[in-house]
């Protein structure tokens, strides 16, 4: 394992499509170099290659924990009467699906899904919610997580496309009044600073059915994990989230930091970390990884079957 | 086995919601009290409940038969250059993806990338190439098939909409000159005759990596299973894939007869068969039977996973 | 003209369909008796009957005025650049049409375009934006007006849809950071109480080439009065403009209070007031009012220079 | 007059943006250089620039006409029964907006409305339905047409869209099952032949209430006159209706092969022909024509009543 990750670092690292995110000015100063794989396993066993200690912030990668946390909170039912479990088939900013036929997000993996799960978060005040937030990133981490204040301020300063979201949310009564402090939620999980060795260990704490490898601590209850699982397979990878499942058969999920993580249910967590993403969002080192990395291993979930 | 499948074929009977598909004359006339449940292991051995040999027309459920045989014949990049791997969040037959943006069809699930796909199928003329395409349909059976010639001029009359459709896909250069040929193709696979035996046993021919446990012999090969798979997992329900891939959690397909098909990789496939179609498309029995088998045997393929 | 208008009155008084436009909680207070209709020459006669002196908010009636003087202040190219005159085919509050194509409001008659042209308000500070704005409407109808504040707040409390609106067109760089400053200008456009002789004056005011006839002082340039007719024209009734231009064929616009105005130009401005709304947002006597009196007296544009 | 077209025809002539259609091989052959200008009074007065009586194909020019002969067959309601009159925001051949709202063309300037209205042209077989097409056509133009078989042959094999257009209308029940006829007649009137001088006297028909100046005879009755001119105004530019009217203010139609025709009622008809097109489908040339007569004549139907 260590030999094959190694060996796709090198072969991966001279890629140079791609570039970092430019939409929010923080995410516009990273190091276009920075690459980091690391694998754990369920046993919190790591496997690391690269950068593995250098720091982002988690951006879409936090939606799967999030709704994770909401399912837990409010159970299923509830959680899908606000939002749904459906592929859009539009990219992760879209506004158009909503207003079309549902009036309700189509699945917590797209932004206005995610904003939407984001203002069900419990707490007397903001401080309060995010403190319950934060707790629940902390148990899939196994340690204390800081928020980066710097992209937390960028990212409010320049969410317009978000902040239409949420008030067309609101206009459909999906979410209540508090829509400040519901983005403001949504920021702050997005700002949230790790390394790739956080997100790998966080990725296989879902692989362990919501247990923490390291610490033995369950993040989230095991029933709802394969509800996470199943949102990520079907919709993580935004409108390329067909062609993941099909060529590359893991569920996933990509940020615009430049991180993606994989679960491989009952064996691993992957998360790859490089800044330059491709025009749908994706770190480019980190798909060319994913699919190789998928094919070595026969990870494929509906090719690992076939004898 | 045998005990579930008749207890579930019990509870269900009584279920009234839906009605048989009344868009072409001789759907319309199938039989809303017809209701069987067929599994099929993968080394052959079969439970039957109900109207296990009452025979039905394919419709949808032979779209991935179909799309297994183009990969065979032509392989992933050049199937996947007429034919994309995106859910679309839209109805079976609709157009307006089609045209909005890729002007290719998102998937071979619906009716545009059927249709698409069955311009594929190799012969030099209408007669060699529905040869072709039934030899594929029979290696899956088993056993020889029938094409129903009342379901087949039917469908040729009534179809407007796929016609559209294939007018639109010439325009886009998706398909050849032959539309009428091809949509002859079309209409055919949609119009061959089984029994919930036989589909049971074709979804065993998939889960069994693409071998039909009876015969023996290969209808697809093994590489091309893990696709049609993956395919039917993101794809295969129409827009409620997503839904049935979160609550269900195993490849399934479904079609306008009352047919449902589902596959367990390695283990077997299910079919259920009853006439009263829901709002979408499917069978109501049937997606009641699903949900509640794949909860009592823990099939869902992100649950199961789960300690 | 005076018996004519008291006829129309008296017949369609007792018409009941349609009801007060109920999402803003002030509009839902409106009394569904009232009923005025007015009509006032290029040379400041008016003709009434019915409730005239009764007051109501401007609501979208205000679009075409503050369009006007968009293109007083900074001349057609510059206003084009921000919003277009295309009629959209979509109700009058879409979003879609904003996210999908031009990244620009399709027409200053629908809400996005009204909110762009809003930010074009010239001033230091809301106060004194406010009252320049004030200044132009006030040289429309000839006299002083207020603003309703019920109906103000009301509109500011609940109009989430028109907020989301707003922080797209940030999004999308139509509009500058001062969003609240903005929705602030729109909503108080709305929110200007008139009765409907002063609709019935602004609307002669359009009709005699920007020169109010009474006080004989241009509220805009001549030269821009066919710029807004224009806009009336194709696109003043929302998503049945084009129904209306054929029907009726006067340039028009309505608003959700239930007011619908008209103008011919050179000859006189006509304004109906009535509460009960349809589901595109137009008041029912107020159509069937404009349906028959343009037949009755060909005003069709394109059918009175028929021999 | 005779001065300011031949100005304009000198000014125009040297300009090269835009280039002959290609989409219909036929089209694709015209010369890049022929331009023509004529204006037609409704005293049948000619004043003629350029290639005059250089032929063309009609083209989508034809589709006021046609519906004002459906107008006259049937009557208003009938006719809006089966084709709206709201412009769509939607490029002239869309199948979108067909499909996602009404199930009814949304006008008769549009590709799908021209295809319904000509399934409603009357007789007992294609020649006969074509003889009575030819003889409105001929009595708008004065005297005998030709169709060009050529470019007939060469459309009806290469238009898969508006192949796929008619069968949908199918699918919606707007026209009845004589699809094939139903596209012969719409291809056969897009294949008329006329010179400049022709269409500008058709223009100027429907400037003299429907009769043609030179005959004396009524094509179309004068009380469906003003429901043409409406529909051009709003709907004959495709999706720059709305600029067109705006900065033109003359209901007009263009067509494919290089032609737009122009109203101005009670006055006269002007027809410009010169090939190249832009990627809305109107020929540059005639744009700026358009543009600048309109402007030195003050024919815009809002600018000119303005003192």
């Amino acid at each position: 394992m260590q030999t094959l990750i190694e060996l796709l670092h090198n072969k991966y690292r001279s890629l140079s499509t791609g570039k970092p995110a430019s939409y929010i000015p923080e995410l516009a100063k990273a190091n276009a170099q920075d690459f980091a794989i690391v694998i754990t396993t369920v046993n919190g066993e790591q496997f690391c290659a690269g950068d593995f200690d250098k720091q982002f912030t988690l951006q879409s990668t936090s939606k799967p924990f999030i709704y994770g946390m909401a399912l837990a909170e409010y159970g299923r039912e509830e959680v899908i009467s606000k939002v749904g479990v459906e592929p859009t088939g539009e990219a992760f900013n879209s506004i158009v699906e909503l207003e079309k036929r549902t009036h309700r997000p189509y699945n917590p993996m797209i932004n206005s899904g995610a904003i939407a799960i984001s203002s069900l978060i419990k707490g007397n005040n903001l401080k309060n919610r995010e403190s319950n937030m934060m707790s629940m990133f902390e148990a899939f981490a196994g340690h204390q997580l800081e928020i980066s204040n710097d992209v937390f301020e960028s990212e409010k300063l320049t969410a317009h496309r978000n902040r239409s979201i949420a008030h067309l949310l609101r206009h459909f009564d999906v979410i209540d009044e508090k829509i400040d402090e519901t983005l403001d939620l949504y920021f702050k999980q997005c700002s949230i600073l790790v390394d790739t060795k956080d997100l790998s260990m966080m990725a296989a704490t879902l692989a362990n059915s919501g247990v923490n490898p390291n610490t033995k601590k369950s993040a989230i209850p095991s029933k709802y994990v394969g509800d996470v699982l199943s949102l990520m397979f079907t919709c993580g990878m935004y409108d390329s989230s067909g062609e993941w499942a099909y060529s590359i058969g893991v569920p996933a999920k990509s940020g615009v930091s430049g991180a993606i993580f994989g679960v491989v249910p009952g064996e691993f967590g992957i998360a790859v970390y490089s800044p330059p993403i491709d025009e749908k969002g994706h770190s480019t080192r980190g798909v060319e990884v994913f699919k190789e990395f998928s094919h070595e291993c026969n990870l494929s979930i509906f090719r690992k079957t076939i004898i």
